[in-house]
């Protein structure tokens, strides 16, 4: 069911969240507590930006994130500002790199957890709903890659979440055309290198988990012993679909059907709606 | 540009076919002479038929074939009457299990050497066109999967052969109509676990090689000390991209623009025509 | 921390044994339950023998079993009547295929779950008394590996309850040289093609559980409506680290300290004593 | 047979070397001019150390380097003024990560290009020369990670040319005390992340090729018309096992049986002669 981070701050080196916490992402691919699965075997991928290049890297793999070396020496020796991290549990389909997460396009970095219900009955209106320009550079077979796609159509790189909430909104009336009762259910991340925003919605309205960082100069005041909290910039935020460590008062679940975004200035929470075709299309 | 073989006949250990030969598919995976490229190195697969199972297995691998020790162990311990091997050499898509030959639909499989030219451009089209209960089942990105949904939403299962050249006709109509000049170049294995068809057919009418053994009475007479050869049955036939071994007399040439059935009773060999939405459509 | 099977009877298509059973062996690779771990994800393999090839098939992953479309292909065609199946959770070598069970050795297979403790402190110890014409033939990392070259040095192709005895005694002189109060924990299974032996023992006398099918005469009186059950074989039997199903009455332990023979003629159950150097070099 | 090549000089993106020249180290893993064989496609791996990291990075992998997405994307987005880089043709041991090179120890990197003749001959006696703490620390099956750690045994860390002589002394000894008349062949590249040394000797006198680049500045004046020659440093020296792309004057042949050092002052080239236990023990 997959499980994913985000971090945005001073720069660290990658290994230092992705395996330094007692229940790290790497740790909750064998042992999530939130998900609807416990082991989230099935490839991951790490995207990151650095100050010298243009488009972030992406780094991804169908083997299981908790025994992979290079996954080890890759964030071991590379620092970073921004980066998203994702392991995965696939709901049906193939194990191979180009369904894994971070999907990239350009500057924009996309994380996914959840699905698109009854996917292969609604995939091909879906994809005929992508943009001509875009279709053809969809790669893999998975939901989330596809929502990337439709997000880019909306929109994605002008206004985010405006973007999201039509992409939701069509995803759902199409499922609705199909008898699909609750079409999707997701937690989203995804960033253009300089502003990170996080979704969490579900058809339902009942989403997975989803946490984001307090303020960390109030954490840094209640945990005066933790050195490294010492250290990282008063900007610095995570996301993350499960905490990381147990630090009471540092997390705060993002509430449902909201999104927020992490950006110079203040960060914001808001709430999150579906636009449908009659007013949104 | 990939290498392909198809293997009708008494019943044999696969491997002693895949690897035996001097010049066998395993070696053309890094040294084939009469290809595009020498180094087919992307991928494998092998579908083969039994007697007790219903549907062909298909082992398919994104390793070289050269080194892949599974598939030495599994061609090594199964025996088949009917099978298809392909290696593969990447023309731009992913090198993933779900682009490796054959593609398998139910008792079908299929094999491909070539390309559709300028794929991104039309793969958009071509996509549209395929049949809308089949289009959700195609998992990878490779033209070659696509030729094969396309060849069944023309009929494939019915009339192999008419199924094909309107496949054909309809890529050179999509091609041209964006200005495309050739836009197909192809060798095609075909099978539904009785006959066996292979095409031969380019846009440009300068088509990659393809070979079918002579009948192999009359090779068995010319060399009477090759056991094996005395040992299958009259019925035995193979097709390869490129002959397996130097053996004066024993391959025909598949002719350009033409295909060939490998049946019960008499084999044959026909003319191939695209068939035009004009005449066909 | 591993989980196997063992078959031998009736020959069955592979996959109904490996996928079938609700609790099947494919099921715990992601849900162990009388495991240390619950995920057993560092690979996987398969070897069986079949009428027609001399020696045994092995065809192993470093891939999770779950998902792996390979595994589900080749034990969904192959019909066999004697096979093992083992699933990885490395306990820190590698995860490549050299480290994958089962080991093989001309028509032997062998498959462990467990470890040898400190196994780094002592490897070269264990390693220098590898017959020499051995040595060199070793090609993974892992201890269980080791263990099967020491079992062969030991004439475990002449008397394999013996050559196990002596290979855990010397296991655990070494281990204790250099300090380590529990040098072995290990069930292990093996084959020659003909009979399969089980083991189960460690030195703190806390094993790894381990069981075996109960005569299959009286498993069908008790559950007449389980067709498959009826269909096999009064002599077949199944070894495996957890019940593939709960069926009560259908399953034994084996004993602390003990080992299963399973063969033409009646089976056996017997205690397991390591031989040290003083009794029995 | 392998390539490789080695790089110190002004930080650059390591992609820019990989990939950038005509017939870059990626174009020599499928087409390979001075080779044995002309496909190195049996792994990869590269090596790089940071200002920001202790230990060097080493990232290596079992697919072809030529279409590999990882090793485009990390490359792309990692500068390093020092880094190693390996592809791969197997002669004979098992394509696993653990026999791809560069090989580590701490700060040192290793690549081999060549072969021990009868490795599998000589194997054991080579393994138990290795220094008892090392012994268990080697990983792989291949003869290039024995190799390393018999340097590292005579004591690669603090003498570097003396070691190497000193461990092909040895096993030339060992091999011919086992009737193999040519035991080494060899091109071998190491560094501590200082100072950088080349190797080029085989028993039979006839070593595999390689070149060190020639003094920057002479091929500046050469070709001014290479902007990238105009800005990397005085300092910066490339090594390979075949030229990059064809520049007349910019590539030196390290002369048989001779090895040489970059480093900080005035590099070296100098004979490379086996030390023998008579004279060297």
């Amino acid at each position: 069911m997959c499980r994913w981070l985000a971090y945005s701050g001073s720069p660290i080196l990658i290994e230092e969240l992705l395996y330094g916490p007692e229940h790290s992402l790497i740790d909750q691919s064998r042992h999530a507590r939130m998900g609807v699965d416990t082991t989230n075997g099935d490839g991951f991928g790490v995207g990151w930006y650095s100050a010298d290049t243009e488009t972030p890297a992406v780094f991804r793999s169908i083997e299981p994130a908790w025994n992979d070396r290079n996954l080890r020496e890759v964030t071991g020796h590379v620092h970073s500002p921004l980066f998203l991290a994702h392991i995965r549990a696939s709901t049906g389909t193939a194990v191979q790199q180009t369904n894994c997460h971070p999907f990239r396009r350009g500057e924009w970095l996309w994380v996914h957890n959840g699905l698109v219900r009854n996917f292969h009955l609604i995939k091909r209106d879906l994809a005929l709903a992508v943009d001509e320009s875009l279709y053809a550079d969809m790669e893999g077979s998975a939901d989330s890659e596809m929502l990337f796609y439709l997000a880019l159509t909306f929109g994605l790189e002008d206004d985010p979440p405006t973007a999201v909430e039509r992409m939701v909104g069509f995803v759902e009336e199409v499922g609705h055309r199909h008898g699909v009762e609750h079409p999707i259910q997701m937690t989203i991340g995804t960033t253009n290198g300089e502003s990170l925003w996080a979704f969490r919605y579900s058809s339902e309205r009942d989403s997975r988990s989803l946490f984001f960082s307090t303020d960390i100069r109030a954490v840094r005041e209640m945990y005066p012993e933790r050195p490294r909290l010492q250290e990282v910039s008063d900007e610095t935020r995570i996301i993350v679909s499960e905490p990381l460590l147990d630090l009471p008062g540092a997390w705060n679940e993002v509430p449902e059907s909201s999104y927020g975004v992490v950006q110079e200035g203040e960060d914001e929470l808001r709430p999150f709606r579906p636009v449908y075709s009659a007013n949104g299309g």
